[in-house]
């Protein structure tokens, strides 16, 4: 055997070690994790994903036969891509698109709380309704940034909530408050986007 | 009219003409953004939702009527939830699968080599056919930091694809000449994590 077949043959099997360790130490701590609980998940960040990580959480659910309910509560209306996919699974998916655009576009700050408003008494409906497993509030941070809504009653109301209700929460600028009581928070940073050498937005990639 | 709502109308008012500006800004700014391109995005980071906010694209071309290749590098299978969905639009999206786990799991570096090869292959036959219009490398950042994949191969292969094709590369530690060449990236940090409240993995969420 030529020494360079045995170097190869070395790497492999230290890695195949390290890998074995690392396998042990990984089983140790999973079996640690034996509660089960309704999270409050938050994706936040200037980055993109937010939406779009918390709309593949929702499909999966869906794929589990969980029920989902949707609440988008600034955009006003989900993008086709997304509404053509949810759409094939009513007994499954509810939608509750809220409001007229994004708040640059409206400059309308009384409507922009009234819609707001309508927004959450819908979320606190399907978080109240047990048949929902999940529910998403996609882009309630921007509602309580502005200060659109009470935060304190929003806390209120998920502190409060059914121990096995999942429920995600996106938008930029989440509040410390709101990370305070949520289990799952990621941040989504941007580190490059393609804007800034004149791409335009695409089918597919931003709606 | 009380100096109460005085002061309500004032703040609403100065609201609005904020948001008139930003409006301004915004479309002026992506006036500017004409170019069309197929993209190279990658999702990188510690944190959750890089595969999610992929698997979100992924179902958002679909419903778009897009055409998806997934290839799967590293997990052995897809989480049953998003195969269920995925599977509801045979026309739409092919899945390949390969591998058999994490590299943790397998302990075998010189079959995960050979794992790694063979996904790299179909995803570039997914990549030459004109068909597809995003191609999901899941997990290829795996592959590339062990280098089970020579990641100059990679570099060449994505520089000189179709200019119209979308790419998506998920995994954490992405390499320095993966996001130099890359058009779109987004790292996911993880700011809280409810492994270390003893939660364990749970059904959509997790898998």
């Amino acid at each position: 055997m030529s020494s360079e077949s045995q170097s190869a043959e070395d790497i492999n099997r230290r890695a195949n070690e390290k890998s074995a360790k690392r396998k042990e130490a990984r089983d140790k701590m999973m079996a640690e994790k034996t509660r089960e609980k309704g999270l409050v998940i938050i994706h936040t960040g200037k980055g993109k994903g937010k939406s779009t990580a918390a709309f593949g959480m929702v499909m999966r659910c869906i794929g589990h036969g969980m029920k989902v309910g949707v609440v988008q509560f600034i955009k006003g209306a989900w993008n086709t891509g997304e509404r053509t996919v949810l759409e094939r699974f009513p007994d499954l998916c509810e939608i509750k698109a809220i409001g007229e655009g994004f708040t640059w576009e409206t400059q309308n700050r009384e409507r922009d709380i009234m819609f707001s408003r309508q927004a959450w008494d819908e979320a606190c409906r399907m978080m109240d309704d047990p048949s929902f497993k999940l529910v998403l509030m996609d882009e309630l941070n921007i509602c309580l940034r502005y200060d659109y809504l009470p935060l304190d009653e929003v806390i209120a109301k998920l502190t409060a909530k059914r121990p096995d209700l999942h429920v995600i929460i996106t938008g930029r600028n989440a509040k410390d408050e709101l990370i305070e009581i949520a289990d799952l928070v990621t941040e989504m940073t941007m580190i490059k986007h393609p804007f800034r050498d004149g791409v335009k937005a695409q089918q597919g990639i931003e709606f």
